[in-house]
């Protein structure tokens, strides 16, 4: 998309845990980017209008700054996604999905229900021509200088090859256009580096992916994921969900041995006390909110979703990364690399 | 089993990448924590003899402290389990498997590749009663005082939830009868704690565990599993391989990543000298390797199968462990909630 045009993004002002102080602080976090570095773009909110307008005049930001689309209704964490879709059609959920559907704009932020999210996304949106499954890709640190996306990453628990095999070309083509790397390595998540290795699914894949244009280097291992031998991940989301969360979970096992072992004795303590500030520096880049939402792929248009907790800053990076998804037409070069031009006639022998 | 009666324990002195050296180590470590505890027991090697021996001189123990079962060939890393137990009846594998399931010994040890373990112990020893197939189980730490046992961790990558139900058994017993916790927690790794949440073999294997008599707490996710929330973590092997691997990897990022900040600056280098020994304190028992092996169980016998690059420490609780198995009579638990006594014929009504 030309530098020129104007990107618009909504944000669900009343997506996350803490909304909408967070959403409001990271719009205008987004904006102050946004006009620093001359991107054109522009965030609108869907909610509460009472509750925006309040927030925004609390942190100083002129109303007209940001337009406001007005939803009644809230999707919860707890609503039952499916549930939410039917009975609540005021929601911010559903009414910025809608306005994003009917061309208002480009892509669609929220740090909500992330269930509701994807189905509401799916159902709104629809799905880009050639996509079986719209799948949510994250990014893990690991200990070489870029990050590696592990696709799927929970939206899909029931996955065939061809589901499998989508998730590799959509990472792929993500990594691409957002980190840059020409031919990203694709891994396929298994218990063992052989071809054979794996349950059915994995094996019938590895053919897939092996007959592939893509830069497939094979299975990988667990062990392999944070030590960045692949740059996409792939797995089925019932795996990448249970890694996931395990991953997110090391931060708070860390803590909780380090402060174990600090409360042991006054000497560890002390120690404990020198240690921190290295400690943070050193695990920087582990904490995952920072990273700001993952990206719904497959769906035809663009839906950012982030953690119920998110931060300001998670909300910022969120709505800088939709932009970026949105300029850099990830979606087209989904839809071209899942529906190859057909094949020139062959010439007839004389 | 009577503390009078000697339980013999064969291990392979072949079957690590540092045989027989770290072998003799450990069992010698094991022989004077015996002695030094009144545990009657006996550590016989299966292996090269002259190897055995040169390394058990090497290391000053009379050659007479060790029965020696002589066996010429070897099973490697990169042999094909299937191949090998085809091929390769002179190794130590084979012949100390055979000699345990003929009843000269109680256990068989091993740090040999873990696959041709797994198969050639469930072809000579065969299954427990009632166990449809055998399970391997690994602790890992969490946060609170007691580890948890994930299974299967590896041997199973096609499950069905007949299988995850046997593994909940085993496990749970496992746990009881090795760490004394009366009613071990058992959760199912699942992608959410609803009952509904799942793919197909986790929402049908939440029913079998609901009506089973274990204590089921329900689904757990992947975050659960580091804080404790469960004693006994139920997946299949394609998952628990993937989840084991990945938490094994995070000491090596962990160090990646301290090296990485301390070589940004002097200041750095420095804090994180001072920061080490605190680091490594608070890291105590996140080295898998001093686990020391994990059982296959509900093989008729007992297999403990280590790490290759297990260490003397590491071999010498593999040890340990067998003794401890042989000792609880884990497999008669095992045998007995598998096979529950018909039911008493109900009383006619008069």
């Amino acid at each position: 998309m030309a530098q020129s045009q104007t990107v618009r993004i909504i944000l669900d002002a009343m997506g996350g845990d803490f909304a909408p102080q967070n959403e409001v602080l990271g719009a205008i976090a987004a904006m102050q980017h946004f006009k620093a570095n001359n991107i054109n773009a522009e965030v609108a909110f869907v909610g509460r209008e009472k509750d925006i307008r309040s927030a925004l005049a609390q942190h100083g930001a002129a109303a007209t700054d940001f337009p406001i689309i007005h939803a009644d209704d809230v999707v919860t964490m707890e609503d039952e996604p499916a549930v939410a879709f039917r009975k609540k059609r005021g929601s911010s959920l559903y009414i910025g999905l809608q306005q994003h559907a009917e061309g208002y704009a480009h892509a669609f932020v929220s740090a909500g229900n992330t269930g509701a999210v994807m189905s509401h996304s799916t159902l709104l949106l629809g799905r880009i021509n050639g996509v079986s499954r719209p799948t949510i890709g994250t990014f893990l640190p690991t200990t070489e200088a870029r990050p590696t996306l592990l696709v799927d990453a929970g939206a899909n628990v029931d996955c065939k090859p061809k589901h499998l095999y989508e998730f590799a070309v959509m990472g792929s083509i993500y990594v691409r256009q957002m980190l840059g790397f020409e031919h990203p390595r694709v891994g396929l998540l298994n218990v063992g580096e052989e071809e054979i290795k794996g349950n059915e699914a994995a094996v019938e894949t590895f053919g897939l992916l092996k007959a592939s244009n893509l830069n497939f280097i094979g299975n990988i291992e667990g062990r392999d994921i944070l030590i960045g031998s692949a740059d996409v991940v792939v797995c089925d989301g019932f795996v990448g969900n249970i890694v996931l969360k395990f991953a997110e979970s090391m931060l708070t096992f860390l803590r909780a041995k380090f402060t174990a072992y600090a409360d042991k004795s006054l000497g560890n303590k002390v120690m404990m006390g020198v240690a921190r500030p290295a400690l943070k520096g050193a695990l920087t880049g582990m904490n995952y909110e920072e990273y700001g939402g993952v990206p719904l792929l497959g769906v035809n248009g663009v839906s950012i979703i982030g953690h119920g907790k998110s931060t300001p800053l998670a909300l910022k990076n969120m709505i800088l990364r939709a932009e970026e998804v949105v300029r850099k037409e990830v979606n087209i070069s989904i839809e071209n690399a899942l529906n190859p031009p057909a094949l020139a006639p062959q010439p007839q022998k004389a």
